[in-house]
């Protein structure tokens, strides 16, 4: 029961580490920190940090990984009636988050490295936010030009392109954007009888 | 004249150089390389890069400056008629140098610091882009749901995310999802009478 409850704590004291790297990083940013600096602004030793998440790279994995649970990513989390707003919630919320955009670009960059912690995660990501975009964009309530798993790459890409073009140049308009291009290719149906 | 004949030589020396970059990080990459691995695989001394670009940084940034020539991005480059088949040549040729796509995308992400070199770099390119995209794609001749800034971003945006997935993930279809997209923004018109 002892050896329990500590594994109890040390799940707790890790998601504890997690958000707060979360919120420090998404305000701060991550400017190329050192594990010893992050362990100083999360407020733990680099020892624990180590002892948590084995490398920086696997902490930084994890705080998207924390991140997408937030914004809801999963298919499930989305009703086919409010996709188009949550998915524009998630996008005007990056807009308050610049150190995360910058986090997660970084590391799709890194990603391409099959030896890196993020490589796994980013194909994951990738394949489920597909299926949640063809599941609940397109489809016979809402026909598009372009079938379900191209929309979802094109979507995926806009969405990626356009935090590469607004961390250069902050008055990209994210949310504006995605807004008109999911009405060009996915115009909104009548309502039924 | 012997300072403007060697001026000529420095100035052929330095495009020398860069040719050489270019080639040599479109084959093999760059792989988070040092100024010293650079120079020996281009076959100059880090001194003469030093003397040349300054800093790795702007070494990097000139190759996707040559590059850019290269690809004939300049707005003059392209015709109305095969603007769309000159843009996916340019997506097709990329995927023949990953070294390239991942420097750029490295670059990309990193230029989001005002003080890095290549910012004012993308902040030009992706102007220059745009008004390539709006002079060539849309306008009277092809009507587009998208106004013609809008659209631009939007086709920069994918190119750019495409590659973010693609470096992951080598069997995504770069240039067939880009096609499919301009022909679901831009439908082909019928030949005028």
């Amino acid at each position: 029961m002892a050896r329990r409850g500590s594994y109890a704590k040390g799940v707790a004291r890790r998601e504890e580490i997690l958000e707060s790297a979360l919120d420090v990083i998404g305000r701060k940013g991550y400017q190329n920190a050192s594990l010893k600096e992050i362990a100083e602004v999360v407020g733990v030793t680099p020892a624990a940090l180590l002892h948590y998440f084995g490398s920086k790279e696997e902490l930084f994995t994890e705080v998207l990984r924390k991140r997408d649970e937030h914004d809801g990513l999963d298919p499930s989390a989305l009703s086919a009636d409010d996709a188009r707003g949550a998915f524009l919630d998630v996008i005007r919320h990056n807009t308050e988050v610049p150190g995360l955009v910058a986090l997660f670009s970084r590391l799709a960059v890194d990603a391409a490295d099959p030896a890196h912690p993020a490589h796994p995660y980013f194909l994951d990501r990738s394949a489920r936010l597909r299926e949640s975009i063809a599941d609940n964009f397109g489809g016979e309530q809402q026909p598009s030009a372009l079938d379900p798993d191209t929309l979802a790459r094109v979507i995926q890409a806009v969405s990626d392109g356009l935090q590469l073009q607004w961390m250069i140049d902050p008055t990209v308009d994210m949310p504006g954007i995605m807004a008109a291009l999911i009405d060009a290719l996915l115009p909104p149906t009548a309502p039924g009888p």
